[in-house]
């Protein structure tokens, strides 16, 4: 999500405190591909991995003890707000830290694109309610089968043309489709609130092929607005119709086991939601400069409530431009969303992704330590999304060290 | 290259008649995967492809007439200027299209990243030069075996120290490493122009494990300027200080058979300094919004000496809401650049990737046709160069059928 050029200065002063960390970079680095990183963990699994600086750079990181905290920081909040989580993978695109939301306690991931639930299925993730609304015949056979394989598999529908050609392909593979109505918050998916809603969810529930297993309400406009207050009264108010909807299907003697929706910057507040199921939290296994800027429930305007635990190590390249640093790490390692990267170690630094193959670091004061030419640069990613699809894998760090290599099953998956 | 908003309104109006190309857009849809597509042309090389408006979206897609169109006119064009194409292979990262460029007269591809020359030399792409200087221990080893396998691998260098570390790791591969000195235009890389670079050529020189083979000068900043006689006037001042080093050098008996640099925004004006020998040109085998906009020679404000071969197929998921669509392209399939996406047909709309999985087009005035859900929209994509890193594949396509599956051969290789 772009956000404006004054919310950037905002996230500036407001993430200075996560990135003033006292972090060694040290300067002697070997530069480990990623081949090489994998064919050392396969020789000797107990064999103490290689350091993150002497990963090969640009190189995407994890820091597990954060996702792990950050995992069991979500789960122990939501018991307390008596919801169940229902993690968004098109965040990680990971099957293997989809299982360890699993594992935790999550009911099931979401996908937002159906090539995701294509990848990740295979590796055992079976339980996975799809988003976004298939579409083109290819794209609705293709969510029958994964239906057919998964008894847990449900899907979005927004328009009654679509909801009687799901119910017609799911006759022809035999078997009965899980359907839930995607119902609009906002303008980008999704059908609107009220008798138009309720009339969809009608038609759902008497379709042959389809069972309906209740409602989808995303507010993705509500996930980043700054100031805890401001993001509570938006997110309830623009939900309040949604609700109401839910309420009305109830009455009507539909099924509303699932009313799911909510993210990481609303995770605290879906639970004043009547009839709210579950939150389809994301980014909060990892966190990124857009996330750090919301803001926190008691005001502090860092929102630390989960640990930044993504990051992109990049090498300089040139440090003889004064003021200024070249790394090697630019839009195809970070991407353009703004905030822009946080340079750790240097809370007055600001890193520009101008160029496709080269991020540019400038420093407005003097840099807290003297950078030699081939000296490694930590960052905090801008909008972890994205910045993760640009990898084939993330290393999963332990102390400095790489503990797993961990495969982005869903990379590119866009289809 | 990110631009101005003033730059962003003024391709909106340069780029109206690229867009306004009177396309049939058909709305019955099948949405075959890569994978399918795939799969029917292994089976019969002879057999008519798929429509494009039958792929699964978000679909990239080149155009092989326009393609292949572009190379020939650069190939002429640099003819009449007595140069040598180098096309930097980042635009690209595709081992098929760097064998067009070849067998068209190319002397050579450029790669950014280690990681793009080690995937492309496997398919025969062995003349590369590596613009960007190898600095951690492990680059330089497998830099080195590069060179070992092919004799037409050449590397950047912009450091004393640097070139040490080479000559020294080419002495234990067993090989003289062919170097170039990279000498800066602007701030970003390379060792600024005048007796340092000059120092620095004479080290290379003399050190025992490389082979000097000239300089290379690439004015990023300078490709993007609207107006060609500003783009001119500041190309040629930038590289003025460039010019001097290289008739030093000469003078100094120095190599200078090589002195690259530029790309598709000056590829016209390269030849008007001394001792140029070859343009590092990328864009133009795909153009793209941004180049779009930078303005012909003749003052025309749509820069259309090369055509826009390259574009995003995507479905439209909604149409419910006044104005505006939505459509299952997103920054994760077109990226955040700007200007942003042209969608094709329709001159007066406005799309924003404003989120990771979905793109929204705004229309200012009514849309030159109604849209159905499931219809397709045709885009040319905002930058080449990290939109085609966000794919595995894109579809050659002629009179709107597939007829060959280019791998992005060099995909997220960006260590």
């Amino acid at each position: 999500m772009a956000t404006t050029p004054s919310a950037t200065r905002r996230v500036f002063l407001a993430s200075s405190t996560a990135l003033a960390a006292d972090v060694w970079v040290p300067r002697t680095v070997k530069g480990y591909t990623t081949h090489e990183v994998a064919g050392r963990l396969a020789g000797s699994l107990s064999e103490v991995g290689t350091s993150k600086w002497d990963l090969d750079t640009p190189a995407l990181c994890v820091d597990l003890d954060r996702l792990e905290a950050n995992i069991k920081t979500m789960q122990a909040a939501m018991r307390r707000f008596g919801l169940a989580t229902r993690p968004h993978a098109k965040t990680h695109r990971s099957a293997d830290i989809a299982k360890l939301q699993l594992a935790a306690g999550a009911i099931g991931v979401c996908c937002a694109k159906l090539g995701e639930a294509e990848a990740l299925m295979p590796h055992g993730i079976d339980r996975i309610c799809m988003t976004t609304a298939n579409l083109s015949p290819s794209k609705i056979r293709r969510a029958m089968q994964l239906r057919k394989r998964a008894p847990g598999f449900v899907q979005a529908v927004d328009d009654e043309r679509n909801a009687r050609d799901l119910s017609a392909a799911a006759q022809e593979a035999g078997v009965v489709a899980d359907v839930v109505v995607d119902v609009a918050v906002g303008t980008r998916s999704g059908i609107p609130a009220g008798e138009g809603a309720l009339r969809l969810a009608k038609l759902v529930d008497t379709l042959p092929g389809l069972k309906l297993r209740g409602l989808l309400s995303y507010d993705g406009g509500a996930q980043h607005i700054t100031g805890f207050a401001a993001r509570k009264e938006r997110a309830l108010a623009n939900i309040e119709a949604n609700a109401g909807t839910c309420a009305a299907m109830k009455k009507a003697g539909l099924n509303t086991e699932i009313f799911s929706g909510g993210g990481t910057g609303t995770y605290n507040i879906q639970h004043l939601v009547p009839g709210f199921t579950d939150v389809q939290v994301g980014s909060y296994v990892f966190m990124d400069m857009q996330y750090l800027a919301i803001g926190r429930e008691d005001g502090q305007p860092v929102y630390d409530d989960f640990a930044s635990s993504l990051t992109v190590v990049g090498t300089v390249l040139n440090n003889r431009f004064p003021g200024k640093l070249t790394i090697d790490a630019g839009s195809k390692a970070l991407t353009l969303n703004v905030p822009h990267a946080g340079v750790i170690g240097e809370p007055g630094a600001d890193y520009n992704a101008g160029s496709d193959e080269f991020g540019v670091i400038t420093f407005k004061s003097d840099p807290s330590r003297a950078y030699a030419m081939g000296d490694r640069v930590e960052m905090i990613v801008p909008h972890c999304d994205p910045v993760v699809n640009l990898y084939d894998v993330m290393y999963g760090i332990r102390k400095d060290r790489v503990e797993r290599v961990i495969p982005i099953t869903a990379r590119g998956k866009s289809q």
